[in-house]
């Protein structure tokens, strides 16, 4: 960013989201533009949810899900599966499983996934966290839900040993054609996963 | 977003952003991990640099280019050549333009593009003002560069209209291969304009 032109305020917002992860100078561009294009009442009134958001919501202190209150819902509800803890990378992936409705047990939110490129150790995830929840409490499973992606299965990888000696099953999500796929559009590895992990009728 | 667990403050984050053009659910949703994942004190300072944009921020009188002051620089530089506009969509536009170091002359910022789409009409761009620009002032030539879109060349072609018998001379910004490209993977459009607009050696 080396026009002069460019009002000082704007530039340090576009500087500030660029360095978010994900984000770029143009994608930090095309956010400020879009908020400085809205009505100014409503540009504001934007912002201000973001600050309601930060004061209001913070981790669980158990599991680290995204909350308003000291525990989440998933938590404070006695009626869960409380031996079962799914491990996910972020609260959305956490809100995802939820929405199937198919999950009764309990959340442990690692806030992101390890990565040499992010410089992303284990250190910074809220991984020793889990440890201690499973060595506390009376977990029989740990179900490891975190992305099929490189990164995801370093970090599913690195827990599994620590967790291996704990006496708990370990298992991880499947890997498979999603629903609605066309076979011969699908990856090598995924196919090759979908007939290895192949299902009885 | 039917997951009851996702708290109503990041719910509401989520479903502002992604109303935005060019967000959607899963981007707004980033956007509103990434900042929660800050840590605190970073996240507010962040979206207090957004007030601090929102409240100094706002279009110049006479162009519309983003600007701290009442005149941005460009209308105030009475080095500048105010005999010709270059009429852009957005400020990043003219803020891309400026830093070629090229372009001397004056700009008009649209504030978009006419999008059907969108639902984006003539009256939503600055264009009535542009036109009350060319007649009370001595212009001598409007430069359309708008984005070599379809949405952008409709715009430009909407303008030229409105221009055609203001005696200047209006122009457009040159088609052509962009520098560094492969020419065996530019699409037909850009080819057949590269070559039509040849220019002599």
């Amino acid at each position: 960013m080396s026009g002069e032109i460019i009002p000082q305020t704007l530039k340090k917002v576009v500087e500030e989201v660029a360095s978010l992860p994900g984000y770029g100078e143009k994608s930090a561009q095309r956010l400020a533009v879009n908020i400085l294009n809205m009505p100014r009442g409503e540009g504001i009134q934007l912002i201000k949810t973001f600050l309601e958001m930060l004061e209001k919501i913070h981790p669980c202190k158990e599991c680290g899900l995204f909350t308003e209150d000291e525990l989440c819902p998933v938590c404070k509800d006695e009626e869960r599966d409380r031996q079962t803890i799914c491990v996910v990378e972020e609260s959305f992936d956490a809100f995802a499983i939820e929405r199937t409705g198919k999950y009764k047990g309990l959340y442990h939110v690692l806030g992101g996934r390890l990565s040499p490129l992010e410089e992303i150790t284990a250190e910074d995830l809220n991984i020793e966290s889990l440890v201690e929840r499973v060595e506390k409490n009376p977990i029989k499973e740990v179900i490891l839900a975190t992305n099929p992606t490189v990164e995801g299965e370093a970090t599913a990888s690195y827990i599994y040993n620590l967790l291996k000696n704990k006496g708990i099953t370990i298992s991880r999500i499947a890997y498979g054609l999603p629903f609605g796929a066309v076979l011969e559009n699908a990856d090598d590895f995924t196919l090759s996963k979908a007939l290895e992990h192949k299902i009885p009728i």
